[in-house]
């Protein structure tokens, strides 16, 4: 109920602040006789990892992931798999500014609302910093799914304030610090990234995940489809408000005729419906889309109130992202990784016997 | 696993094939000692009931719902509440032209793909009948959020491909076939229906749900944040393909400084949040969108395969939606109706003991 | 969380009262493509039926199920399958007798603490006619698993009051009106029940379960192990005060050279462990056995209080059971079939891939 | 799905193998603001612990357990809380005698049919001591049910062989290392232990546990019982074959007429239904017992086979509890308050607006 467990059957249950002891995770559900280390993990850690380039917080974290359990003589045992980051670079600092005050559009007030009291240090467990988990589990499901059915779930950042960045290469994406896939935007955004320090301002952004050889029949429907539980997962992430599946809010004024996707002999002819039809995979790319929204830790002073109903005027101080979209592509990997792992291993409980000889492309 | 079930405390789990015998639910958790009876339910279903105008199917469906258990004297129990809906008009037709063909943009194909065979009168289990169910298990919990704690559910028609309607005044909305505020716009709407039924075509549309009154603090951080919660219930309703809380997309190109709600001593200045900060609900009004795509089933021929793998021409006969953005909106409702009461009753569990000072608006 | 669905992949969930107007429920996860009727269900469903035999209850049930979904064509689709039996016999009676006193024993005192209110009618959602929707969902189970791994789950009567019933024959079992395995006890058990209906009175009951064929590895460590999911289930049972699987409470005075089961060449040399080791089935009979407390619904006056606190003498009228425990044979077998077939689903889900070239016998 | 959590308000998910790195557990659902320290959790962590006793294994483990999160400033957050504790004593040794071969009535074989391989040290994941997580999140129930409810859940041992202990003193418990009630048991259980050291052989054993002053309303018919939900938190106990409630398999010879609770104006007269009636609790003491099986580690020779089919004979060496139901005291107690706190936060889910004059006593 408290929610702090995603999946069915590939079950991921995180706990951690961002100013306490530790991050940590249990993974339940891995099949046995997966070859995993922990070198596997710290490959996608390090992609979201705090302090790589001048563009994402400076806070220092080497985000080293231990495995505690679940594994033996290097694969996977199919019992639980516990995972552990250390935190190391809590600064031991002064909270007393934060401590009664509510940051404008943090979750600050709607904690204290819940739960009365809050860990105010660096957001405690609201903090961005939670989703060190949710990339290690991720990656073990990236693994299985990359090894065991050949699926490999990329994002990439689609658009940064009004820069927009077209899928033109795969291999840029890993190229430069923005996971952008179009190396002519990058003076752009490097620009934009400028003027935001400068202003002591953040910015919004649009990520896209795909994930290519997904077998058709992923999702239970009426309620678990596929991209019911890809909007699950993804809005799930720190500072999203948006998410489409293929074509998206583009729907909205097209016509049946232009968005249905044809199908001939040779497969389907288009995927405006992102490899989503009634909420089942169909062996088509899945799309998936989120808006994350600007970070509102910035410098640029803004009204808010205490604890005690009086109005302040807050300035976040600290080490944060100007823009999170770009540490989000991770992130959202992840979360795709997640949700297909779990509905591989859904379909086959109940459909495990299924055999077509429907054609595939 | 099998993904007929949505919720967690508050639970409803479904069943029902568009040409079946009847469509029913079993409703799981509701408090004890609230009135019910099946006026209750029917209000919503005849909003949502097919055949009601020029605008949507003509398949006629009295859509009669009988509640089977868990009230006694008129007040419900505490036990589990079953309903049912029997078919009536599922006319007796030749269903050989779909049997074997995979309209495109339907379900048939991936139904097929994972199940290996398909109820295909009428669509089976992908039909929107379906939300029939959703419909009347949301009117439950209408019920209750308005009775218990004044919060009010409400949803529109906010655009239907480039005719977009704002929010002038909810009393028109019950006042025309479109569920649409702005009376101004229902010259442009009805041009519009009658242009696709010559065409034979069909619209996307993007209809906007409203909850007002909701307490501060619901939500489960970090997998069933309210929004994630939100996103998969709205996600899960047939030809949704996106999903906003709030600004949504928007935010792509908004500063931080921008978007923010800042919060004075009179309570928030703004609401590009839409109501939910880190997951949790803050006392504002819960604002969604979501896009529906244009239904596919339309009289425009298309290309599509039947499962031998033949090319074949596709023309969808019978009675459907030109826009099922419009039946969408009480169906719209239903949905952020079940998560708000479910994660209503979920605060409770673990927080009925948080007493707080804090402001509240 | 309302406690009205069982199990994870195999998924039941019901709803009905007594006095109601009916039972149902939808079975959510099952194989597509298996074949199944009403008359599949019906076999068992008139095993359980009152006013079968002068030895049980004179209420008069026909107890027809209906499918009202997720069957085709004569086979299963993969999407839920609502389930509905109509209450005929709910004898138009005076409830004032027992609408405000809690009968010794009975649920009413704790339905009325736990909701405030009670549907008073022959015990509402407490009463054991419930159970129908329980042995009608898990007909469906014990179906595939006898169709697809040959699993057969069986019931007997093992002990009612002293008379001690020893499987002698499983032939025996359907011959006779008290499932009783051994005809040399049948004149006794009818002599104690001559005695119970003279003096008003009941008596407690043991009955035995046990399914065979069951393939090594259901289960799942460490809380939902295969037993803990079946003494899950079981004492879920109106009436039953105790589970033991294999040995049971005799293990309590013996050594562990005497328990253990040693295993040779040809296979496990005996089976004190019913079947299942570390929570995983061994590929032995499973074995459980559950004691049924004696129907407090009997004519012997008894002391309890009304609602106001006042001290009444009872005496329960209408039509009851002398003893619970012969009813409840094909309800446990149903119990057992529901949680051996989600635990088959679930295996799948994890381990498909898993081969092992270990003897199995 | 994969079975390392219980629990649906109150959930514990663990991890981790006897001879692993650590053991861990995150526990979820935790309401805010109590307090709790390391020390809370050592109290019971200390009562399991090995090593304590001569009667007991010789395996030395501090058993230090430490919070990671969801705990500041000496209070809960109500956001998860991640445990841990690391393994010391996992004593390096040649585990080639065990690694191809199934220890009799051990996990080995169905471990290996389940997954295909095991961690083959010291038992991996089928060890008991997964357990001691269970103690620690159980110290966190107890503690909360007994600040803000004064409930209390004991057990003590009531029988080891054919010494039976019945409960005379609650005070002697935690006086001797048995949990023995009844001191005059001492002596005889001492002789017990003696005798089956020089034998090398193991006893079974019962357990009971209590719990007072639980308020009536606790558990969730039908499947979700109190008393469903206990059987499979005790049964899910390594080494447990059977489980009562109240007077347990002693009702199969009662008549209806001994066995119900008579109520009078002063409470109930007996409790032979172990408070539990229609599986709600009914404000009288919760009992349970449980039935241990004697375990198989043991040094009388016994035969079983290797995994290429071979028989072999078995010694099992190393360091074993002669009796497993010894430590099994604060286990049993440890799943009683996980299984009551968690229906304790069900039951406010939906029911927390209930008032009743009903007499409670």
């Amino acid at each position: 109920m408290a929610g702090n467990t995603i999946g069915q059957v590939f079950r991921v249950t995180t706990f951690g602040e961002s100013h306490g002891v530790a991050l940590g995770c249990i993974v339940d559900g891995v099949p046995p006789g997966i070859p995993l280390t922990e070198a596997c993990l710290q490959h996608d850690l390090d992609r979201r990892r705090p302090g790589t380039s001048r563009y994402t917080t400076q806070r220092r974290e080497p985000d080293r992931v231990k495995i505690l359990s679940g594994v033996f003589e290097g694969v996977t045992t199919g019992t639980s798999i516990g995972l552990l980051i250390e935190n190391t670079d809590q600064r031991s600092q002064d909270y007393s500014a934060i401590k009664d005050v509510f940051r404008p559009n943090h979750a600050d007030y709607t904690y204290e609302q819940k739960y009365g009291l809050r860990d105010y240090r660096g957001g405690g467990r609201s903090s961005a910093r939670e989703t060190a988990m949710r990339v290690a589990a991720g990656a073990i499901a990236k693994k299985y799914l990359e090894m065991k059915h050949g699926i490999a779930v990329r994002g990439y950042l689609a658009q940064m304030g009004d820069v927009v960045c077209e899928l033109r290469d795969w291999d840029q994406i890993e190229q430069n610090p923005f996971f952008c896939p179009d190396p002519s935007k990058l003076d752009a955004l490097d620009e934009l990234m400028r003027a935001l320090k400068k202003e002591g301002d953040s910015i919004g952004a649009k990520v896209a995940v795909v994930a290519g050889n997904v077998p058709p029949g992923l999702g239970e429907p009426v309620f678990d489809r596929l991209d019911a539980d890809l909007a699950h997962a993804l809005m799930s992430i720190n500072a999203v408000k948006g998410v489409e599946i293929g074509d998206g809010f583009a729907v909205v004024n097209k016509r049946g005729s232009e968005h249905r996707d044809e199908i001939r002999a040779d497969g389907f002819q288009s995927n405006h419906s992102g490899g989503i039809l009634g909420g089942i995979s169909s062996g088509q790319q899945i799309l998936a889309t989120i808006a994350m929204k600007p970070t509102s830790s910035i410098t640029v002073p803004g009204k808010t109130i205490n604890r005690f109903g009086e109005e302040v005027e807050m300035v976040t101080k600290g080490r944060h992202d100007p823009c999170v979209g770009i540490r989000a592509v991770p992130i959202a990997e992840a979360m795709m990784a997640i949700v297909l792992m779990d509905h591989l291993l859904r379909q086959r409980a109940q459909n495990a016997d299924v055999k077509t000889d429907i054609p595939r492309w």
